[in-house]
């Protein structure tokens, strides 16, 4: 009998999932879990499927195929380090471990450093796509070494998602830590996907007195259009459906408004601040998660603080393409800003991204999956050194022809006392980066003029500080 | 001869200016710098102040008087951990070791774990007021061992500016990185109140088409007013100057639009990221600085995005008077944000901040010095426990007055292309804090349906899964 040719640590869900989905692919996998009952209940509710247990890892090293492919699934942190801690003196030069989990970049970094001193390839993969798209097809984010990826390459071809044009959604993305980074941005740009829906969503139904059938069938619709995308698809599906704990309301007005979240969205976020890039609408897509957890403090301020006396908003008859309008204007705002990030990163950790690429393998298995990236895939294909999105010129005639209608319904929100902190930010990325002249130079003013820290001119080069002590 | 009482690490600006205040307080202070020459120098250019150079460290420490006091004032980071190397084994138990530089709160809590084992004291103590105010008399943020602050307090109760009231702006902010950690709050407020500021002032100017000494005046005028500060009476003064190179032109105009900065601003929306808390204003002020060193591609932008269509706003007559309420109202939920972070903070690293204290020793020698400050004093004071700022009966009542002005201003700015990211996320912050159902519900449906996260319900206690995946 041949040996695996792949194994899996981890029968948690996801990394059950995956091992399954590989083995449907026609492999033998080998499968470990700390706990070995898990371990057994993989086994005896999959008897026919060509899954190898080994109960110690000693065992589950051994029964692999040279170089052996092991992949992790197991809790990011500490978990992960303890599990590499037990396999790098089993393992040999020109193995490949792959950290599936939802690892922070600069810890894959660190590991790939540390493994490459063994001779050991240490692939970071992000994974997206959730439960069922580990089953059935996820879009796959492998950093590392590139000699390392093309060992598991033809794997990772086959178990990921296929995009339309039956193009498999995995890539080789860059080197240490670039797949994991890739995949945390991904997850930023999900919570900024997941605020402008929340924020047209109740725009709609706030001031355009919208149930949620009703509101179902505009999500619906809109699926059909330029906004088609497995989120959009599944708030439509979320607005027709009824509690099943039997009030007979929509569901959705059941569920408590407090959003989580597991961290994603904040090393995005704080990333972003580090490298000197804006990503101000994740941004506040984070900060409106953290806000809604302030549950019991916003009940009592709603009963303190006043809200607007300003004359009520009269909406025109197309009101609900506005909102669309306006919401497709912002999440190009926020791609563009995630794009430029990566640009940001792939300079500053020298990653050479391949900026088309990463958008085609998210056009499917993931959560951000959107007939739109067809349109960021063609924009990096006609130029890959493109500084931002806005400028190539489907986005820039999309957001000249839509910007008035996010203009309208940022104002109607303002006038109407409702948040719209991420269509705002949307608003003013984009003022902001067609804005020749800022008044950043008052700024710079002011910091010459308490902290001395100098200033440039608009008319000679030079490095100037201006005599603000001295009296005129 | 008596030995100083104590010595200062460091001779550049900061440094010699915080030597030449102390001393000019009846003390005699030890001082030495890594090169000579600038120990020479500053002697050399102070012939009458009781400074005591030395020329090893050795020296240095062996000149004060036990238990030794000693201020650093060198660059943050790696330069301030190589002299803690080298005083560590000349101290001995009990002495005082304060690092006065812009350091990183958890550098400063790691430091003073590590010399707390041989039994010295580290003091973590921000510093605001720039060059100016050391010499002068800054606003003094010291967080450290308390019994080692009360070896220093009658020092630096001395040096400390006065506010009106001549209470001294120095108080005991808690243990370990408490007082790096509140300075660092401080620069980011410093960097949302600059860019409100700027973002008033490019309103005045585009929409009022008002010329920088006509903006002065209105400056100048509300300084007379509630927001009476530091930073609105150097813009006054600023608008008013020309510049110096021979252009005849006002200086502000000759400033190239892109704002540097320190950090701390950025690591001020780190932690607050970090902490579960929103700090939407300052991260859109530290974004903004951001997008204004993007200047080459602004303005290639700036020739290929399209600007709006829409009617240009009319300006009411009062139009100045709206922006400065909306310029105020801004104000008040940056620093809602900003102690909400305190408080937070405070909660995680266990520092039982004291938040009247805080805003009262920010009245004067800091950059953020103003009036307003009195207001969250008394906010405190009559509520220590106060959950938000916003619910203090004086704040709660400026908003309700204030918030339509803001509505109106940002709606203004959006409709004409004129980015207003700071003014626009107070407004989302008010109108989110107030809300009693975001539409959070939303996005923890869509959590839970593609990623199985689970929600808690309005109606009933305990965690909830919807079978999204069954047929209905």
């Amino acid at each position: 009998m041949s040996k695996p040719t792949i194994g899996v640590i981890g029968m948690a869900v996801m990394g059950k999932n995956l091992a399954l989905n590989i083995e449907s692919q026609g492999y033998s996998v080998a499968i470990f879990n700390r706990t070995s009952s898990k371990t057994e209940k993989v086994v005896a509710d999959h008897p026919e499927k060509n899954l190898v247990p080994s109960y110690t890892i000693t065992d589950f090293v051994q029964s692999l195929e040279k170089p052996r492919r092991i992949i992790l699934m197991v809790k990011a942190g500490q978990p992960t380090d303890a599990v590499i801690d037990q396999l790098l003196p089993l393992l040999d030069q020109g193995d490949v471990l792959i950290d599936g989990g939802n690892t922070f970049f600069e810890d894959t970094i660190k590991r790939n450093a540390r493994l490459d001193k063994s001779g050991v390839n240490f692939i970071g993969m992000g994974v997206s796509g959730g439960e069922l798209g580990a089953l059935q097809g996820p879009s796959l984010m492998p950093g590392g070494q590139k000699e390392a990826y093309e060992l598991v390459a033809p794997i990772l071809q086959k178990i990921a998602a296929k995009a339309s044009d039956q193009t498999p959604c995995v890539a080789y993305i860059g080197p240490n830590g670039a797949g994991h980074y890739v995949k945390m941005v991904h997850n930023g740009i999900e919570y900024g996907d997941m605020e402008l829906i929340a924020e047209s969503y109740n725009l709609l139904r706030q001031l355009g007195h919208l149930q949620p059938q009703q509101l179902a069938d505009i999500f619906a619709h809109w699926n059909q259009g330029e906004l088609s995308s497995y989120l959009i698809e599944i708030t439509a599906d979320i607005l027709t459906r009824k509690d099943d704990q039997g009030t007979d309301q929509p569901i959705v007005d059941m569920i408590l408004d407090t959003a989580g979240n597991k961290g994603t969205g904040k090393w995005s976020s704080q990333s972003a601040l580090e490298l000197g890039v804006s990503q101000s609408l994740i941004t506040e897509a984070v900060y409106a998660r953290y806000i809604s957890t302030f549950k019991a403090e916003r009940q009592k301020a709603s009963t303190i603080l006043a809200g607007t006396q300003l004359t009520p908003v009269t909406l025109p008859a197309d009101f609900t393409e506005k909102i669309r309008q306006a919401l497709y204007f912002s999440k190009i705002m926020s791609y563009a800003q995630g794009f430029a990030q990566l640009k940001a990163a792939s300079n500053h950790y020298d990653w050479n991204l391949q900026y088309a690429q990463i958008a085609q393998i998210w056009r499917a298995g993931c959560i951000i999956r959107a007939q739109f990236l067809e349109k960021i895939t063609s924009a990096y294909q006609n130029n890959p050194q493109l500084d931002n999105l806005l400028l190539d010129d489907y986005f820039k005639d999309i957001c000249a022809k839509y910007q008035d209608s996010a203009r309208e319904v940022v104002s109607w929100a303002v006038k109407s006392g409702l948040a719209v902190p991420a269509l705002s930010a949307a608003l003013a990325y984009y003022d902001s980066y067609r804005t020749e002249v800022l008044p950043a130079n008052l700024i710079q003013a002011q910091r010459d003029y308490f902290g001395a820290h100098t200033y440039q001119r608009v008319d000679q080069e030079g490095i100037f500080h201006y005599p603000w002590y001295q009296e005129q």
